[in-house]
């Protein structure tokens, strides 16, 4: 390796930082995977060049191509090295009309719907104030996750207001989606008035819950959906698998 | 320690995740702090209870606080225990009539603009594409960061059409915003007309132009502006830092 070469490495990844060397390789070969800098072979730089490049052993690099394996977004083939199976991230549109099956159209094949858990709560001051209901008013809560091709996509907890869809958690069970369920309660349409975004680590329960390896990113998305009187239905806090996610804002 | 504290620990901070401990706790410390935890003191924990809270040595819990120090989260004030300093991050509003500064309001007292660089190139394809023009045209490309009250909150590469905005980078420099050298070039108005965002960690420059403490997560936005008839105006990539910034999404 000559002395370019290793300020350039030295440049790229940081040692002592907090999070693993492996980590930040896979962070880096996702992302030239997503820029499209391995086009022109669909395949991964063979280890021996990765491990050059970061200025890492084989066993480092190793362990990032198993994460991206793991993540469906590379395999290895016998004799050949790693392909590229996959290189985009989905994208989820966020409008005034933003609904979670449309969003994803035809970017994925099948879209899974588990209902996790669900009960009938008194608010939270929170939850009461971004429905717009009295303080301990009793509100649904559910806790999905919504998949893409079998790969989790996010997790969510909703509130909605329990007198007016009392059936939120049995139609969601049926049909799989919010917005059939609230069109089986007498909502047809509705409207997201408002969203926020921040990005952080994964807790231990969201890398279980949307099968993320340690040290991955979620975006949370906290919203508020109204019908169109502009009296609020939903509250909810959705975190996205930030690798396998990306947000599209329609203005 | 009794059995059931343990069991909390051990599902609230992941050893061997790749992600050191000490990094794991300030994120958690930090989300406790935004989410309004420590309101009835106004200081975090002390360090004893964090570290039982947490299942590791107060080490550990000392090199969290170290860095939400360095971030300006939090002040260690000898003899009384660890003040914290800012609770919020800032909000940024991502609309059709995105502004940086206004958009930050009286949110900040002082926002910074630093021109770090600026070049007159070709474009390449994407630019060209992004904002419709041929292939090969000259752009004005700009590298700036931007603050408040001191903190870096984001870090931009942008380009213009050079033909259209010659001076883009004069007037920048000389007025600190991209709206207002705009409107020194004649044009008095534009929208936002596509915001697409990602969240990954951020690589060395962006910790070293943010001032980040390593393993931290940017929020990338691409964005398009156009004036009011359509044509595009500006492309850009803009860095936030994640842990000082929350968007709100306007439709």
């Amino acid at each position: 390796m000559t002395s370019v070469k290793k300020m350039v490495a030295r440049k790229t990844i940081e040692r002592r930082t907090g999070v693993a060397l492996w980590r930040q390789i896979t962070d880096r070969i996702r992302l030239a995977i997503g820029n499209g800098e391995y086009d022109a072979t669909g395949m991964v730089p063979p280890e021996t060049a990765l491990a050059r490049e970061f200025g890492v052993n084989r066993h480092t690099v190793r362990s990032a191509l198993a994460a991206l394996a793991e993540e469906g977004l590379v395999r290895a083939v016998q004799g050949r090295g790693t392909l590229i199976e996959r290189k985009d991230r989905v994208i989820y549109p966020i409008s005034r009309r933003t609904r979670f099956s449309a969003g994803l159209g035809r970017q994925v094949k099948e879209i899974g719907s588990s209902l996790l858990g669900h009960s009938k709560v008194q608010a939270s001051g929170e939850v009461a104030a971004a429905l717009a209901l009295p303080p301990g008013s009793l509100v649904v809560e559910l806790q999905t996750v919504s998949s893409g091709d079998g790969r989790p996509l996010s997790a969510t907890v909703a509130y909605f207001p329990a007198e007016r869809f009392p059936e939120m958690a049995q139609q969601y069970a049926r049909l799989g989606s919010v917005t059939k369920a609230f069109a089986a309660q007498g909502l047809d349409d509705y409207v997201r008035v408002s969203t926020e975004i921040v990005a952080r680590h994964a807790g231990a329960a969201e890398l279980e819950l949307l099968k993320l390896s340690p040290g991955a990113i979620v975006l949370e998305a906290l919203s508020v959906n109204a019908d169109l009187d502009g009296r609020p239905v939903e509250y909810s806090r959705t975190r996205f698998a930030a690798d396998r996610m990306k947000f599209r804002i329609e203005t």
